[in-house]
């Protein structure tokens, strides 16, 4: 499917928008937390999951209880969004406000990942998305737990991207206004990382990639 | 409308729920950007966006030319979905891993906020949750400004919370793999101020309040 479709051609500020396949994967590799639209019985849903992507797919991965995740394997429409906030961008009128941001929309319909292999792949993905390392040390899913999980897997095929960066843009009869104007960079932070009562005196923690700032 | 309906009573996991309007409350102040979803011709659109709360009341604004807000404003349902990440939870199988997090779903319908008074003193609040103090120091909006912002209220009252917080839940079998088990803290910090080429010298930046760390 081309890439813009009707449905994601950007009319506002076509300038802040991108379908360029490169710029929607970066943002779908920095952020962590993706945004799930559904709809059920006419009322949308949004929630929050995590998420990865392997080429042009992107997996999501829950409970096999998940109300969300048998909506959406049953073949219903999806919009995933992944928002990343950059700064808050600070003019001299309060019309002029904005914030700096790149988020990633994607629309389709999403389907489960039956087979064990490209499941467990799928797993993998995720988890070295959020944490990579990590799969390697920790014990593989068990039967029982793969049986437990569902996966689904939607096609980064009809998507766009919005983002704003730079400075304030200020109208010129405001440019005298004796106040600060300027951003404020914004980004997710790792603090010190807490080990748990059982970890082992002694050991490293788990290292936050630099790719995350 | 009391809460929790059906539609926002939790299924899974409900000691992760609340539906306590204090704590719905504390993430929308907390948070800075909602995601919200609407229906258009069956497709669900999930954008973020800026917002606002004043008391039960939650406030969105945009351009008057805006596809979204207009689309809302038209007496539809939404979902507003704001999410705070707090961590990333590693645990000694990828099974158990996890994210600490709250989260804050408002199901509803928005209407558009008209009275010139409500409405300035909606942009007010918006303002002052993004960026408090800077209302009284930036220019307020002009009438045309006024008639090319399009404000929208949604009543908080069809609501659910959900959060995970501490530290990994492993399966006891797995408490003696040797490897570091914890929690990564995450959370959106502010960076250096930087200032645009117009604000004179010598001028304060705005501070980033301390209820966002």
């Amino acid at each position: 499917m081309p890439s813009p479709t009707p449905r994601t051609q950007l009319r506002r500020y076509p300038v802040r928008g991108s379908h360029d396949r490169d710029v929607v994967n970066a943002i779908l590799d920095e952020g962590m937390v993706c945004h799930v639209g559904f709809v059920a019985d006419g009322q949308p849903y949004v929630i929050p999951t995590a998420y990865g992507r392997s080429g042009d797919r992107l997996f999501l991965h829950g409970s096999a209880a998940s109300r969300m995740l048998l909506h959406l394997g049953g073949g219903l429409p999806v919009c995933v969004t992944v928002t990343l906030l950059d700064g808050l961008v600070l003019a001299r009128s309060s019309f002029n406000n904005s914030m700096n941001y790149r988020s990633a929309v994607i629309l389709g319909v999403a389907q489960a990942v039956a087979e064990p292999g490209a499941k467990l792949a799928a797993l993998r993905v995720i988890s070295e998305h959020l944490a990579p390392g990590r799969w390697e040390a920790e014990r593989e899913p068990s039967e029982q737990e793969m049986a437990a999980t569902l996966v689904l897997e939607l096609p980064i095929a009809e998507f766009s991207v919005k983002r704003r960066g730079g400075p304030p843009v200020d109208a010129p009869a405001d440019l005298d206004r004796p106040i600060w104007a300027g951003v404020v960079p914004l980004s997710l932070q790792p603090g010190a990382p807490v080990a748990d009562e059982r970890t082992p005196p002694g050991l490293q923690p788990w290292a936050w990639p630099a790719r995350r700032g």
